[in-house]
Formats: structure tokens, sequence, C-alpha cells
């Protein structure tokens, strides 16, 4: 497992190909490093000692230790630890963890290359081990780009004005394949190691040059990152908090090559649809993690205003309060559940219940509008109106606003700004709205797990109970 | 394991003792047949060899194979079969299955009676198992008496203006005790053997009368049953459907004696508290299993009128049938995680986690409304306006409301006019109200649930995680 | 206006047709008789000088003093009186007032016979108005048959199975046509003295033979009323409360005559469609009035259980009595909108604003379920487990009853029982839920008015407006 | 009436008192042009010829032509007119229109002083109307102070460890008072000419010196504006988008001196609690214009990003399209039904129903997370993650980002770019959240409504109807 420092290294050593703002801007851009740093809790948890059981698995490949983030879940036990690490780290970092998205997708290829191998007599699944191994052994960090732009939503990929709208095979070589097309919403990219792409949806014959898997180093030639940066406001004075953003890219091909070594699906469009499917279900395995340690983070701040404006013992403040456990741990719950219930694929990988995953992540993405408005509600007006934290400590204006923020006299009027200016972060600034629009469309949108939840279910079985209440025999 | 002829004849040998209607009725009178035949399914499957695994246990007393209903959970396993357990009866039987209260009342006392001991050096723990004994080579089924009738709401048990709103000891003998007072909502007490006594509440030093736990036969002497029974109705003609019906009663002490061997806690007023929460966290634990089983009696009927009137796929109707499975199994999963959070208490028992056991139930209270209201909304006006059964088979009418309740050509008329009519008694029946009104109150109401997610979980924590955000330092 | 007794008096003499339970049963039944009070409460208000600015109105027609209820609307003033009568009635008889049909259909009748004569030379409007002076002189209560039973829905009528599943014209006569087909969840039929046929959805050029509207005597040879009658129990000990019932007929019609000064339509399908509409839209603005009122009874069992219980104060029955008052009074201020905004027809009747009818009734329903809640919720389980009123005042139970219900000592055992009894009728009875199904789907369920909302609303100007907000110009 | 040219003179004419980022900032700061321009568009509106019905007046003090928002209320239609005004202006400047608090406050001044000398033989009202002339004759725009930074939230002002923590007259002298306190969440202040101070809270005898009510200068000696502005993102290419803003000031008073004729209220407690009311009743009423107009702008968006994407016609799109509808038409329907039910106070201005009012504008704030939500569930991630607006207009992603922005071949990138972009502020940028908030509690919150609606309603009637119901009597 390799140290913080080799990472960004790493970082600093690769192709400038990410764009923002209308310029080429360096991968330790100040507008990344939170994102950096964030990555860099995963690698120093997986290294510290104390954490070795959540944060470090044996590999499959070659058992040696490996940070968990590349294992390949071998038990409903990997299953559940991984959910565990991920509330953990998110709660550490006061948000999204960045890296589940390399372990839902690798996680994706073996369940889909060995089941399209087992299909097709293709070997994808020992190409895609074979990277694995690599990417174990060097401890990377992967996003994974799933999302077409789509054009026409109403169209398929072959039937489109432009064929680029989705990301597609242009070309087969003896020694690879090339690729066109772009992938959006695809988060921390400028500071990965590696890309993964996947298909985003169900595809048909017509579509089979858009059944595509690969992984490339994520400055490649041919790939340009078009980025946008979201961050809270950086603070000059009250330093100490936890600064939260967001990192998104257009990843664009522009007929990139890609070596055979790396490709992982080419053309079987069943599996591309599968492939879609799996990763998508990882992922979402991953949101019964994260959104829970969201929720504690809107909790905490829900429980705090409350205390420092002296009604936490109220009546409505209990109520909802516990309405944020409520969306948290039926989510984790759920999560739980659907490792207790996973099934173990053909390449022996564990897959997590469809059901237990899709109530889950769509509980999570039903509430998150319903806890940011709590979080206003107790909080009242002042994270929109509180004034910069200059006028704080002008000599004008700073000891009237200290004098005038003070409610608990036991509570310094510092800790009282400190709070407000947390909670104007969280729900007055362009990263509050990144994370409420995030937080419902990242992974899939409610009507998205719906989709999810009736292809899995057997509601079939339902009406014929309803049949045997009825007293009907067909 | 005793055989339903068995459970009957004992009924029909026991002192009458239930009034309805102002009358003395028999044990076997028609309005509880409902709930008789309910209980005997669980005798049943107990003794069919394809649900050994399910539904019976190994005493950790005798070494005996027992009814699954009568067994001391003695691992995360044995809850999750009871769950799984609970589901698959409450389906079979299309709602309560009637039995919980016993298996959740022995758990309880056998958890309490040992801590009890452990901190007073009392001895109820021995005396419950030598019940417990008894209860088991007979295969007994248990009501469990909880909720006092509780007078003026802000008052304490002693504050009360007659002391006997909540059943309290009133004498202590040397073979025995006498009580007095009324427990209300008692289901199934005229169809089972026993009665199980626990506190209803927290209680004070000044309660200490009030700390009383023993179990009695039900048709011990200073007993009185005052019963209400609900059921749908009678079907003269489409017969063969499951029929829904509700029996609860005053259970009213009139200086009642009970023998010291039956008394499992007397004045120890903390453990009375400690009690009164360990049934409502077990009986509530019973909830994850049964109201998903609800949940899937109101999916399949809500998908078979679909189906019925053509609009299956429609956009709106998947998307409530996707609401029902989100209920369904977000409260199941809560109760998948309970199990597997378990605890092992002093006695050895297995406690559910507090957490997920009361999100579930939660979750599941302040769904129900819902669920019945997208029931209706699917059904249309017809379960509130369906002509009577007979109107549909006499000459005059009967081929005109046969020719008029057509709608899929595919479906016989007869099928159609069994649906509506379970419908009717589903929605517009007094046993419809009563699922309703049981459902959100039965193991305690959404508020209750809210009050025991609030005492178990660790706010303070998520406090100290938004100060860390904030970069406040106390 | 005539009196009670008239009213009766010609009930009784009206040709028996209408069927129950396997039956021929007369018109004054004893299940019809709350319908039969409820319609005398509007016949009593209207001949009371104290109400007569409420009640009555000055005929267009003859002017003469009239009942409101057979008045066509000729002002803004009158819609909101009307409104007002409706919700000053249905609180008085604790539900519904069962008339407003009769003047919803005469109201659209008015406009629309007149829109049809414009269009295509008819003279339908002046039949109508002849009719109509023939029933306000003599004081009529008229049912309105719109639903049709509407077989396959994915089918328009003339695409049916069976032809007969929508109303419609067999023959044209010289002195008149004949009629068949079946109306569903038609109200009060057997206690009203005419029944008016309108049909119920948009039809087009093939679905001519469905655009038929008439008014025919309840009694008509040719009509059949199968009926199902739903009550609170009857008190045989407690009485003086207000008991609530439902009545509902499949009105049948087999080759019917209806001469031609009855018919007001036939085979105009354009006015078809917007008779349907418009039938539709004057009903749901009754629905502004009966709503709130529905409101107004269960708000106000949810304020005395709560004193009952003693929580009145608490800040959570508080939040739920608000609620209530929200449904009601969002419900009643977009009635009164819809008049304030409401336009004149052709014929000079005022018809009111169909965006502002549809969000009340929208509302109305949506909420329904969720007002029954909030009662179940601070009513506590015992509406359900209530025992019957006769164990209450036998010598073995009774005294122990009484002594066991008391709460708040001030309050009367007697009146405690009283209101609990309500609450288990409003709760937990067949009444109950026939109000539930009733008051969602009455009127048009929730997504009818919807697309009554979009049909109205003019999405266009927003658009326009995002655009200008977006700086797009096309 | 004057000009924008003169309104922006005076305002740069005026002492510097604005401090923002810890330096004093002019009047004209960039940062307040958008609140400028707002005011602005209501002077050009009232100076319009064409619209001069809805934006005029006449002067009930000179019998002048004024601008509305001068205005006192003299008739129900006078109130219509205002909630139309409203509405009309706040979709022309897309969001808050910022003078109604200047009406608001006058109107509920005109109300209180008379009736206080009516009560105490005070002669605040002539002071008052003196004051209202001056303010007529010269169209001056007015903030209203409120909101007291209210320290401990369970103690009365009075109570306070620091007596500043409300505004509070610390000494009466010959000339006028000098007053010391901070309000809080003050809007518009440094694009005001004139600021109203009125309590903000019910006052008990001990309160007296918090009863205080004045007209001052915006920059009078004593006053200190800190201010915080939020706008979105200023567009440097795709000029001629409607940009939005908000501009909130602590107001602070350091021993202020206020002359006599300009103080409307000096000790009289129970008014001053009764002027606290009324200008939120005002405010409120206000509410039921303008936040429909958010409405309708969140709407807009919403169709048009579902008729970029194609899923115009989806049943799920009209629900929700219908749902904003509901929402808007019941807030400003209950809007209307507030003026239908006015009163004319002693003073002759008319008072809309405080029902109504409070129904409206509780409605319009539960809703309004959940309109955001709707609007991002249609419009997808793009507006999180799409790129600066740079890169869209640079050789090496222009191209690329306009071929695939692409979606509806007929609709050109441009414009699909210039909505995502008009998205991307409504749902993530600082000025989103601070809308979110601001909507939530600017006029009061929720919660705030409640209690309001609870001290209106008449309860006990709906008691007495549920014991009529029941058969109860007292």
């Amino acid at each position: 497992m390799r140290t913080v420092q080799q990472y960004i290294d790493k970082l600093r050593s690769m192709r400038p190909n990410v764009y923002m703002g209308g310029r080429l801007v360096p991968r330790d851009d100040p507008r990344f490093m939170g994102g950096i740093r964030t990555i860099a809790t995963t690698i120093e948890c997986g290294l510290d000692p104390q954490y070795s059981d959540l944060m470090t698995a044996r590999s499959h490949l070659t058992g040696k230790t490996i940070n968990r983030y590349t294992h390949v879940h071998q038990s409903v036990e990997d299953l559940l630890k991984k959910q565990e690490m991920t509330r953990f780290l998110c709660r550490k970092v006061g948000g999204c963890i960045d890296r589940c998205m390399g372990i839902d997708a690798t996680n994706a290829l073996s369940v889909v290359t060995k089941d399209c191998d087992n299909a097709h007599g293709t070997d994808y699944h020992q190409r895609f081990l074979k990277w694995l191994e690599y990417f174990q052994e060097n401890d990377l960090v992967a996003a994974c780009a799933q999302t077409d732009v789509k054009g026409d939503r109403s169209k398929r990929p072959h039937e489109q004005a432009d064929p680029d709208l989705y990301v597609h095979v242009v070309e087969k070589r003896d020694d690879g394949i090339i690729v066109r097309g772009a992938k959006n919403h695809i988060s921390i990219v400028p500071y990965a190691d590696e890309i993964i792409v996947v298909p985003t949806r169900a595809l048909t014959q017509k579509d089979a040059d858009y059944a595509v898997a690969f992984a490339i180093p994520a400055d490649a030639e041919g790939v340009k990152l078009v980025t946008r940066a979201t961050g809270t406001r950086e603070r000059k004075i009250l330093t100490g908090s936890v600064g939260q953003y967001q990192v998104d890219c257009y990843v664009i091909f522009e007929d990139t090559f890609v070596p055979w070594e790396r490709v992982f699906l080419c053309g079987e469009h069943m599996f591309g649809g599968m492939l879609a499917l799996m990763f998508a279900l990882y992922h979402r395995h991953s949101y019964t993690g994260c959104k829970p340690a969201v929720s504690d983070c809107l909790m905490g701040q829900a429980a705090l205003v409350a205390e420092y404006n002296g009604i936490e013992k109220a009546h409505h403040v209990r109520e909802k309060l516990a309405d944020y456990v409520a969306v948290a741990e039926l989510v984790y719950g759920a999560g739980i559940a659907s490792a207790v219930k996973a099934r173990r694929a053909a390449s022996g990988t564990y897959v997590p219940d469809p059901v237990y995953v899709n109530v889950a992540r769509y509980h999570a993405g039903v509430n998150l509008y319903h806890e940011f408005e709590m979080l206003a509600d107790l909080s009242g007006g002042l994270p929109a109106t509180l004034p910069p934290e200059e006028d704080f400590f002008s000599p004008e204006t700073g000891p009237l606003l200290h004098k005038y923020i003070m409610r608990n006299p036991k509570i310094s009027a510092e800790n009282q700004h400190r709070l407000f200016r947390l909670l104007s972060d969280t729900l007055c600034s362009a990263m509050g709205g990144v994370a409420q629009v995030g937080g419902m469309h990242g992974g899939g949108s409610p009507v998205m797990e719906k989709i999810g939840i009736m292809a899995a279910y057997d509601i079939e079985a339902r009406k014929r109970l309803a049949k045997q209440l009825a007293g009907i025999r067909d």
C-alpha cells in the first residue's frame, strides 16, 4: 500500500489534461485539494494499524494485505465491512469519500466479465484479474465513468442524431480499440489514477458498439477532462473546520486508443446492460454507508444548533432528530440486510441483494431535501444572513457582531459564530446545492431505484396472496 | 407439541369468564373462530415436517424440540428465524398471527428476571424458568397484558385519583399476591391458555406496588374478560376467502390471587420499567415480521386490482407498488439488522438492537394509512358501493350486476366480484378500520418509537461530529 | 317550497324499484332514514326564516323564492353562498348533505345546453328551463347519475366488448329515446325524486350515442336501483348521537324510455364531454364546502379527545389541530377564490374558476387519509377495542367498565364513553371506511383533479417566464 | 412619484454606514445593483400608464395618485390588488420584490397607532399620518426592522443577560428617544430610504422599554448596517438572464436618537405585541402574492427542462407540474379569501383575515423544499456538474461541450446551455440556498404560522360540533 506522498507525487507526474474555467489546470490545483485530502484519508487509515480490520483485506489473487478499496468481496462479512468502512470514513471527512467508485466498478467487472466469459467463451475475466492485480499492488484510485451524455432521452444509443452521444467503439485494431464519446457527471477524475468505463443502460443488438468497458489511465492520450469544482468558502480566520467540495468532469474521448489487455467488454450487448446494472447495484450499496453518514452530519448540526438555541428538549426538536435517525438507520439497516441476503456469483464475488440495496438508496434519495429542510427549520434565518467572516473581526463591527450573536451565555461567541458559519456553508452555499442535487441523483435517482425494485421483486407472489385472500382460483 | 384438537378441547374445558355484548359467551363462540383458526395454523405448521427448521427450535431448558413460539432466542439466527416465521405465517392467515405476544413476553421475562436477580438477589429467574418449562412442554398460547387503562395521562400510577387505574399489588400473602386493576386492548385472551402480565411504563419508588409481573391461566378466578370482536362479513355464497378478525379484551383483575411461583416481579420498580421496555422491544421485533406481511397483502390486492382494471403497466401504478415494496422491505431489512446487531443478555437470551427495531416499527406505523390510501386510490369507488352479496345472486339483479361488473373480458365476473368484495372488506369494513387503528398503535404508537429511538441513539456523538466539521473545540 | 312531510309522502307513493340484499325494499327502509333525515334538514332550513338569506334564492325564471338547492347561480355572491350553505349544513348533519348533486347537475346543464344550442342550433336549453321550472316549483331532490360502469378502462365507449358498459341511446323515437346501460356509485337515489343523467367522459364522433343527458323520475319504468347502504351502528342506550350513513346505487337502465322534453343532449359528442367536465366542476365546487365541514368534524373529535385525555396543550396536539385547520381552510379559501374568479357563461350562469376548484378538491383528496390518521393517533387504541354498548350497562361488567374508562375526573364516565363510541364509529366502522374511500373518489379522484388542473392552467406562460430568467430568446 | 434616477441619486447622497466584508462600502456597490434594479422596477411600473390601475392608488390623505407601495389599504379591492401587484412584479424580477416591507409596516402602523390612541389617549396616529404623507409625497422605499437578535430564546427581553439583545429605549428626552440594540435579517436596507422599526414579540409590563416603534432614515447617525449580499454568478458571455440576489443586514443602534415626531409607539407593551403580530400579518399577506410567483418561476423551469429533455408528456412530469400549480394556487387562493374576509379597523384600514393569511404562508413554507426537490428531480445532475461558462467558449473544450450538451436537435446548444446555467444558479448556488432558507423563514417560519392559526381559529366551536355528533350534553 502506498503513502499519501506517493499518491500525490504520481498525480503531479501525470500529463496535464484537466480543463477548468477555460484553461488547463494542474492536478494539484487548490480547488482539488479537498478531494486529494479525502483520498489521503483513505490511504492513511489503510496504513493505520488501529483500523486494519476495517480498512484492509486479504487479496484473493495474491493473498497480500491490500486496502479494502481495491478488494473484491469474498463474503457477506466483506460486504458488511465495506458498508461500515464507508460510513466511518464519510463521517471522518464530513461527506463523500470519493473512492467508492473504484471498488464498485471492480466488483461489478469481476462478476460480469466471468458471466460473459461463461456465456460467450470470451476471456475478459482473466484480463480483468491481471489488471486488478496491478491495481491492488499499486493501491490505485479509480473513477468510474458510467453516465453518457445521452442526447435525446427517448432514443437508444444507435438512434441518436449524433452517434457519439453515447461512448462507443469506432474501430477495432489488432492491438486495441478506438473509442469516441463523452461521459458526464464523473466525480474525482482530476485526482484519480485510473478511469474505469462501463455502459450506462440496457443495450440492443444494434447498440453492440456501445457495449464497451475498459480501464484507462486518467491522463491517457485522447482524454480530456472538462471540470467543475465546487467548494465551501475557504476560511481565512476561523480555520479548523472541515470543508466540503465536489469535483466532476465531462470525460471526453476523442478517438482514444485502449489496448486489448485493458478492454473488459466489447460488443456483447446483453452483458453491457448487465454491467450497467451491476455497477449501479454496487454503487448503491456504497450509498447504504455514505448516506447515513451524511444524515449523521446533518443530524449533528441540527442537534447542536438546537442546543445552542436552548431548545434541545423541545418536543418538535426531538421529533426531528428522531426523523434523522429513522432515515439514517433504515438506510443502513437495509444495507446490512442486503449483505445478509447476498448471493455468490460465478466468479466467487458476493453480490448484495438488489431489493434491499434499492429500497435503501431510494429511501435516502427521497428524504434528502427533507433532511436539509429540517436543518433549515431548526437553524432559523441566520445561515442565510450571516455577514462575511471579516466583519466579525473588524474593529468597527466585530465587537458588535460578537455581542449580538450571543444566545446561551455559557457558549462563547466564537463557537456560536463557528456553528452558524458551518450552517451557512451547509445550507446556503453553492456546495450545499451541489450536495442536494448530487445526493438525489448520484448512484441513480429515486425513479431509477423504483425501476430497480420492480425489476427484482416478486409481485406475482403477492398477487397470488391476494387471490388466496379473495378465494380466487384461476 | 400438542395438536389443534387438544388446543380446542382445552379451551372448551376452561371456566367461562368471557363477556361480550352484555353476556357470558363460550370460548368457541363463532366470533372467536377466526382467531382459533389462526392459532391452529401456528400449531399445524409447527407439526409439519416441511416447516420444522422455521417453526421449531431446541429448548435450551430441556433439549426437546418445541414450537418456536415457546422458545427463548439463543442466537442471532433465532432472531432471524422468528422474524421470518412471523412474516411467513402472517401471509398464510392474511394478517395478525396472534401468538407473538407469548414469545415476546417470555423472552422479555427471561432477560429481566435474570437482571433483577443479579441486582437484587431475588430468584425470579428460576421461578420463571420452571414456569417456562411447563409452558414449552404443554405448547401453550399466551396473551400478554401490558397496557393499563391509565386514567389521567399526565399522572403517574400512584398519583391517580383511583389507585386501580394501573394494575397493582393490594396484598402480599405467604402463598402469593392479590392484584387489582384492569389491562386494556389485550388481544386473543378468549382463546389463549395463559395471560402474562407486565408493567406498562417507567415507575418510581412510590409506584413500587405497580412493579408486578406474573403469569396466570386465562380463566383464573377473579379474572373477567370483557371483549370486543370485529370481523369481516361472513360470506354466504362466495366462500373460500380468508376472513380477518380482531379480538381484544379489558382484562379485569378483581382482587385476583397469584401464587408466588407464578410471580416474576414484585416491587422492584426500576425493573418494572425495564420489563415494560423489554417486552415492547421484543414485540416491536415481531412487527418487523408481521407488518411486511400486511404490506404484502395490501400490495397484492393493489397489484391485482390494477391488473383487473387493465392499468398494471401505468407509471403511477408501478410507482405505488414500488412504494409498498419500499415500506415492506425497509421494515424487514431493519428487522434483519436488529438481529445482526443483537446483544446477548446476562441470561443468555439474545436481545435485538433497539434502534433498528424502533426505526422499523416507526416506519411501519407512519406508512400504514398511506398504504390503505394507495389501495383505495387504485381500487376506485367500488369497494364503498358494492351491493350486498345476495344481489349478485338474485334473479332480478344478479345477471345485471354480473354483466356490469365486467372489466377485462378474460377475467370472469365471479373473480372480479370476489376481488372487489375482498377490497370492500379491506377498505370499507369495521375490520378495515380496526386494522388501521391497531396497525398504528399495536406494539406502541409512532410517538413511542421515537422516544425509543432517542433513548437508544448516541446523539452526542453526532454533535461531536458537527463540532469537528465546524472547528469547534470545547 | 314543500314540507318534509310532503317529501316523505311522495317517496312513499313511488313505484318500488329499490333492490338491496336480494330483495325489493321500500323507500322508507330504516337504512335510508339517515339520508331522508339529511334531505329533511335541507328542507327545514330552507323554510326557516333565520336561514333565508343563506338557504333561499330568487328564481331567475319565476322570480319566486326557492330553496337554494334548486337555484342556478346568477352571481359571484350566489357561488359564495352555495359554498357557505354547504359547509353549514354538512356540519349540521355531520357529513354529506346529499342534495348537492342536484344543484350541480342543473347548473351544469344550464351552461352546456345553451352552449350546445349556440353551436348546433338545437333547443335543449328551453327544454331544460321548462323542466327546471317544474323542479323549482316542486322543490325536488335530484341525484345525478354520471359514472358509467366503464368496463375495460383502456377502451372508449364504442370500443367495449359489451356496448352497454356505458349508458347509450339504443333507439330514437318520435316521442323520445330508449336508453340502456348502468351508472354506478350513484348516491341518494332511493330517497331522491329525480335522476339527472349526464355523460362521464370525453367522447369522439364514434361515441355519439353515448352523448346523452336527461332527467327521469327515480321510479320510472325500466329503471332498477341496486343498492348498498352503510351506516354507523344504531345506538340502543346511548342515543342522541348523529349517525352517519351512505347509500349508493347501481342505476340500471333496461331499455328505458325518456320523452324528448326531458332529453337535454342527444348525440352532440363534443358537448357530451363538456357536460361531463362541467358537472364535475360544479360538483367539486360543492366539495369546497363539504370537505372543510368533514375536517371540522374530525378536528372537533381530535380536539375533544385530546382534552379528555388531558393532552390538549401538548405541542404535537396543537400541531395536528393546526394541520386540520390548514387543510380545511386552504380548501375553503380556494373555493372562495373560485367564486371571485368565476366567469359568466352564455346562459348567464356563473361558472367557478376551474383551477381553484380543482386545487381545492385535490388538496382535500390527498389529505383525507392523513386526517383520519391524525385522529387515530390522538385517540389511541380504544376506538378499536371498545366493548359493545351492552357491556357498559350489564350488572356484571358495566360498573367495571365505567370505573376503568375514567380519565379526567371532571368528565363523566358516560361522556368519555360517548366520545370513544363516536370515535369507534368514525375510525373503526364500515361507515368510516366508506367515508375514506368516498372522500377520496367522490367528485373525482386526486388524479382527475390533476388532469383538470393541467387542462386549465397556462403552463406555457410559466415556460416563457423561465426563458426570460435564462435569457433564452426563441 | 419619483424617477429611478432620483431614487439612485438619493442613495448616492446618503451618509456611508454600510459595512460588508470588513469595510465601509458605497450604496451603489455592484453587489447591491440587483436590488436597486428591483426597486427601480417598482418605480418604473408605477410610472407606466399601462399598469396604473394595478400599480397606483389614490392617497386617502391627500387624494393624490401615489405608488401603491406607499398606500394604506382602504378596501377589499386594495388588498386584492396589492396581492396581484406582488405576484406580477415578482414574476417580472424573478423573485423577491423587496418593497413589500414598507407597505406592510405602514399598514400595520396605521391600524395599531389608532387602536393604541383609542385605548391610551396617545397621539401616535396623527404623528404617523404626518410621516406617512411625507413618505407618500416622496415615494420612499422603507425596510422594516422587526426581528431582534433575541439572545436566549427561552427568556423574555427584560430577562436577558444583556438587555440590548432586544432593541429598547434607553432614554427619553424632550425632543426624542435614545434606542439601543440590533435587528437582524433585515433585507434591502442598503438601498432603502427609511427603516421602520417595530417590536418582534409579545411583551409584558416589565418589557415596556422594548415596546417601541419608529421610522428613521437608513443613514441616520448611530445606525450601522452590517451586511451580507448573496447573488447568482455574474454572466460574462451568456448575458441577458435575470440574476437573483439577496441583501440582509444587522441593523445596529448604538444609542441612536429618534425625534418624537418619528416615534409611533413607546412603552405601551400590549400594543407592542399587537404591532408585532399586525406587521407579521400584513407581511404574510405579501407572501400570498410573492410565493406563488416563486412557484411560477420554479414551475416554468421544471416545465422547460422537461420539454428540453423530451419528457414533457410523461405522467410523472405532469404530476409534478400539477403539484406546483396546487401549491401556487392554494396559496394565492387563500390570499384572495383573506381579502374577501377582511375586516375594517378603527383607522379605516383593511386587515386581511388572519386564518387565511396564515394557512397560505404556512402552506408556502412547508412546500418550498419540495418545490426545489421536484425541480432537481426533473433537471438531473447537470446543474451540479455543469462546467464554468468559460469552458463553453474556449477553443479546446467549447465545441466539445456544445456537441455533448445536445438533447432535442431542434433546440440550439446555446439555449440548452442557458437553461442548465439557470438551473445551476437556481439549484446549486449560494443564492439557491439563501432562497430556500429565506423562503422558509421570511415572514415567519411554518411553526409561527401554526401559532398564528391556532390563535385565530375557533377550535371550541369544533369541539361543540364533536359533542353534538357524540350526543354529549355538558
